[in-house]
């Protein structure tokens, strides 16, 4: 993965808001986009830079294309961030 | 905290690499130039991003700015991060 592009792709609202329908249950991009006041091309760019930031994965299922969540990348990027945790050991934290 | 502007920042490698740097102890905006190929302007344009996003403070000490990290945004981000490990109770996930 990319943790440029995860980071990227998690720093707009509307794609932490998809990635919150999709902690429900997986869901096609129309689904997705009867949430959103946004025409389906918009969240079709949306859904395409979740994608490429491997933070959600596309199959078919018959004739719809469903999206859900790869919760492996979360998993990639938390360990990432946590080693910034344990340098409060250094007994400097600000507050 | 904004977490649009945090995740932004962390979306670009000079930025985490400062991060890292900051870890082992404060620095100055001069000893943190030291570690990159790039020019003071462009330095100092990253550190006020990262400072806008909250993940870094800056202190005078005598005649120096010093920078260190804000361990709490790394707190938060985790929380958030989180939810979506929890995610796979759903059973769900993909391999």
């Amino acid at each position: 993965m990319s943790i440029n592009l995860a980071f990227k792709a998690l720093s707009d609202p509307t794609r932490r808001t998809i990635l919150d329908l999709l902690q429900e249950r997986d869901l096609t991009a129309g689904e997705i986009a009867e949430h959103f006041q946004m025409t389906k091309p918009s969240i079709s760019h949306h859904l395409s830079l979740l994608k490429q930031a491997e933070l959600v994965w596309d199959e078919r299922q018959g004739q719809h294309i469903y999206y859900s969540l790869n919760t492996a990348v979360f998993q990639d990027l938390i360990k990432w961030i946590i080693s910034f945790q344990q340098s409060d050991s250094r007994g400097n934290e600000k507050n």
